[in-house]
C-alpha cells in the first residue's frame, strides 16, 4: 500500500469515528456533511474527496463498528502470548459487543441508531453481516467440541443463534437505558457461556 | 361489571386491535383518529368518547399487546386440564412472543415498532414491562428447581435474562425480517429452554 493510500484510509477511519460518536448521540440524520465537516474540521470539500457521497460516508462509519470490534479482540488474543482456546476468542468476542466502556457504549448507540434507521425502511440493512457473526460462533463452539471442551447438549448452530441474541440485547438494552448496569449484562454472558463448555472437574463431553 | 361497562372494555379491545394492525403495516405516527376512524368504521367522535386522547389510544394499544399474549398462554394451559409443570408454562410463556403466526407477527411487528419510536425519544417506553416478565420467568425456573426439574447450573435470576433476550430478538428479527422462517426461531428457543430442565434419564438435579 502506498503512503498515500494509508493516509487517504486513515483519514477516512478517522472520519468514521466523528461519524459514529455524532450518529450516537442525535441519529443517523445528524450525520450530514456539514455536521460532520463542523466535528472533524475537514472542509465539506475534503469530505467530498474522501467519500464518494453521504451515503458512502455512513456505510463506511457503520463498518467501522465491525472493524473496532475486530480490533479490539485481536488485541486481547494478542495480549496472551499464546495461542487462544476457543472458549476464549469467544469470550472476547461478545466482550467486544457489550457497551463496557465509553468506546463500546457509542458502537452499541451508532448499531442501534441505525437499526431504528432501518426499521424506518431507510439506508443499510445493519444486519448484513450476520451470517458471519454466527459462523465465527458456530465455529468457534465446533472447534471447542473437537477439543473435548464443549457441555453435553450444546448444538454449535442453534447455539450460535442464542448468543447472538444475548449480546445483541444485552448492548442495545444497555445502550439506550442509561439505568441498567453494564457489570449486570457481562454477568449475563459470562453465566451463559459457563454453561457451555466442560469445567475441568466435569466428566467428557460427548 | 355493568353491560354498559363492558360494552366499554370491549370496544376500547376492538379499537386496539385496529390499532395493532396499523401500526404494524404503517409505524405508530399512522395510528390518528382518522386513520383508525377509517379502519374500524368507528367515527372521530365515537373514539373520542372512548379514548381521552390519542395518546392514550396508543397507550391502550400497546398494553394490549401483553394482554393477548396472557390470553393465549392462559387458554394453552387451560387446555392442557390438569395443572402444567413449570416448564409448559415458560414454553408456553416464550412461545407467546414469537410471530408464529399472521396474529402474533402483527404484535411483534406493533412491538419493534413503539421500540423504533421509544429510540427517537417519543411516546411509552416499551420495557416497562420487563421487570413482570423477568420476574415471571425467574418464578418458573425457581419452582422447577423446587421440583428437582431444574438442571444444574441454571441461576434462576441470570436464566431469565437470557430467555428474555432470546424471545425478544427472535421476535423482531423475524418480524422485521420477512425472509427468517418462524420455524427456525421456535428450533432456537426449544434447544435453549431443553437445556435448562432435567430429562427423566438425568441424575437429579442439585
Amino acid at each position: 500500500m502506498t503512503p498515500k493510500r494509508v493516509d487517504h484510509d486513515a483519514r477516512r477511519a478517522l472520519v468514521a469515528d466523528a461519524v459514529l460518536s455524532l450518529v450516537a448521540r442525535e441519529g443517523v440524520a445528524a450525520a450530514s456533511y456539514r455536521r460532520v465537516a463542523q466535528e472533524t474540521g475537514f472542509s465539506v470539500g475534503s469530505l467530498q474527496h474522501y467519500f464518494e457521497n453521504g451515503e458512502e460516508m455512513l456505510d463506511v462509519a457503520f463498518a467501522r463498528i465491525g472493524v473496532r470490534r475486530e480490533e479490539r479482540v485481536k488485541a486481547e488474543i494478542s495480549a496472551l502470548g499464546r495461542p487462544p482456546t476457543p472458549r476464549e476468542v469467544l469470550e472476547a468476542s461478545l466482550r467486544t459487543g457489550l457497551p463496557l466502556d465509553e468506546e463500546r457504549r457509542v458502537e452499541c448507540l451508532a448499531e442501534a441508531a441505525w437499526v431504528i434507521r432501518a426499521g424506518a425502511g431507510k439506508g443499510t440493512n445493519p444486519s448484513h453481516g450476520l451470517p458471519l457473526l454466527l459462523g465465527l460462533f458456530r465455529g468457534l463452539l465446533e472447534s471447542a467440541r473437537a477439543q473435548g471442551m464443549l457441555a453435553r447438549g450444546v448444538d454449535p448452530e442453534l447455539e450460535a443463534q442464542v448468543l447472538w441474541a444475548l449480546v445483541g440485547v444485552q448492548g442495545s438494552r444497555l445502550a439506550l437505558d442509561g439505568s441498567a448496569p453494564p457489570e449486570r449484562a457481562l454477568a449475563v454472558v459470562e453465566y451463559h457461556v459457563d454453561r457451555l463448555f466442560t469445567s475441568p472437574a466435569d466428566p467428557a463431553a460427548d
